[in-house]
């Protein structure tokens, strides 16, 4: 190094002493992070639900199956597509024969890391929501087990994929099995993000604006409830602890919640926690998708969750953050199956 | 080689002779094939309907964009599916409300080798076929223009993609150019087959049974409308030469074809003969799906066509041949864009 004037070196001096201090700092954030989340594993797999090729092979093709619907012309990944992260960019989706659902569309991608199923928590996991889905009068149309399976009986490619998934069982095409099958698939769609790379290690993974808005994101409070592998999907919470919150969103009809499955008042606006994994890239938001952009969102979840009035800068710093959780679609979601081929429905 | 009994060369010269004139059938046929086939060409740009990349990488992103439609849950995907090779498997598609379309979806793959787009010819080209989708009440329920350019623009990700698939137009977010952008991206969805191999001179592309299949294509005269580029998709015939289509078919109601479009009734019952690339792949058959599987496609089609009584043993060589023209799915159509982010409507 040249030689410094005085002046000079005092000011390098300061210097190293901000940087000393600056680096201390990122380095408690990034403990305290490593503290409050986890990075995703590699897949969700449990003991209860395992995952082998055969199955999430099976599963993939069934997802993206309209075949198995009443009228043949609506799949999972109708509205859980790959286009929009798994959702579809709607309030509220549209469901067969143009029957309305009474909430968002949940993303199903690394949906296997919340602890229940659905807003209201009133699927246990991902194996009852394809169980209950496949006859459901929205979602599916099919009055019962018989109808469904029947038409994938006519189809000669998926009785193979049956078998190969279900070892010795001498009759696999079930609801049960195309629950297990699905959800062996869904067990596979992770999408790690710049922020597990941070909680890896590397700080470099997130941007100066996104490791404040982490700080904002940690010290405002919405790491109570959103923490975890999924950044949420851990918990319940009643929406609107400080204040109503369709004030605030202007939900109309108001959303009763977890209180309309478990008939209990003290439930009453009660839902899952959302994961924040993807969020950027699943507008709108909240269970009725009433607020249409991210940074709005944010306020609306400061305000009528903690009683906080985040400025717009504050709101930009932690959208920087959330940006960050976006991850790369995984190949199998992205890039749809080639169908065992046969017509939808009897020709005449 | 082992010293041979006489008996055994014998054999072996009578064999050789078979060889010679097997191998002199088979030089014969590919030569016969070259004369009436051609191999697709790598996209189908034209002068009219250049390829750009920009133009491709907007067009890729509006095919798959549901925001576009009425009620923002169907997109050109909905009905031309990757996962059905560009049909939807159905008889007829369903088009949005629940209406119904008049007849089976055509694939959108190799779609640019036709002479004319959609079965009865009522659309010139696939920028046409575009252009008057995106008002129509039963593919997009759009009122007009600005409704759908209406959608476009609360889109922030649009406006750049616009700009630079349309250079020097100061407003180019214009319904003739979302048609000028999915139809450019429409014309790079090409499908090389097996088939196309052994046109370029690799006999051994096909095997003995779909050569001898593509014989009797050849000799049975299907090859007198399913030839060219497309293996069909260049000319109008009229269904039903021999005999009344519906008798073989099933077909209620009986559609009158192109004569409904020119009211000229030397062309009733006259449809565009449909290219039969990737056919194996996209059951139902016929312009409104009314026969389920390619065997019987391929005996009413000589029926009803050529007055030919096609025994089982030539159908199965004859559906060898047309499983040679399935081609794999493209990559930039097997998988899907993300999309510009945005709520898909006005969330209260």
């Amino acid at each position: 190094m040249a030689k410094l004037p005085l002046y000079a070196a005092g000011i390098t001096a300061s210097f190293t002493i901000l940087l000393t201090t600056a680096a201390a700092q990122d380095a408690a954030l990034l403990k305290q992070a490593q503290e409050l989340f986890q990075p995703l594993p590699k897949d969700m797999a449990t003991a209860e639900f395992p995952i082998t090729r055969e199955r999430v092979e099976l599963g993939r093709s069934l997802f993206f199956d309209p075949r198995l619907t009443i009228d043949a012309n609506m799949s999972c990944s109708s509205c859980h597509q790959p286009a929009f992260y798994g959702t579809d960019a709607l309030p509220k989706a549209i469901g067969v024969k143009q029957r309305p659902h009474s909430r968002h569309v949940p993303t199903n991608l690394n949906a296997g890391t919340s602890f229940v199923i659905h807003w209201r928590g009133d699927r246990t996991d991902l194996e009852d929501q394809v169980f209950q889905a496949l006859t459901s009068p929205i979602t599916s149309g099919q009055p019962d087990e018989k109808a469904v399976i029947d038409r994938l009986a006519r189809i000669p490619g998926y009785a193979p994929l049956f078998k190969a998934a279900f070892l010795d069982e001498p009759q696999p095409m079930t609801l049960r099995n195309i629950a297990k099958a699905v959800g062996a698939y869904e067990r596979t769609l992770v999408t790690p993000s710049p922020f597990d790379a941070y909680l890896a290690g590397n700080q470099e993974a997130l941007s100066p604006a996104a490791r404040a808005g982490l700080a904002k994101f940690i010290n405002t409070g919405c790491v109570t409830c959103h923490n975890g592998v999924g950044i949420g999907g851990g918990m319940y919470q009643k929406f609107g602890v400080v204040e109503d919150y369709w004030k605030a969103t202007g939900s109309d009809p108001i959303d009763r919640g977890h209180a309309d499955v478990t008939k209990d008042p003290a439930d009453l606006y009660v839902f899952r926690v959302a994961s924040l994994r993807n969020v950027a890239m699943t507008p709108p938001y909240f269970h009725d998708g009433s607020v249409a952009t991210l940074p709005e969102a944010v306020k609306v979840m400061a305000r009528v969750q903690l009683g906080v009035t985040l400025s717009d800068a504050d709101t930009r710093d932690i959208v920087a953050f959330l940006e960050n959780l976006t991850g790369q679609l995984p190949a199998n979601f992205a890039t749809a199956p080639v169908l065992p081929s046969g017509a939808a429905a009897p020709a005449k």
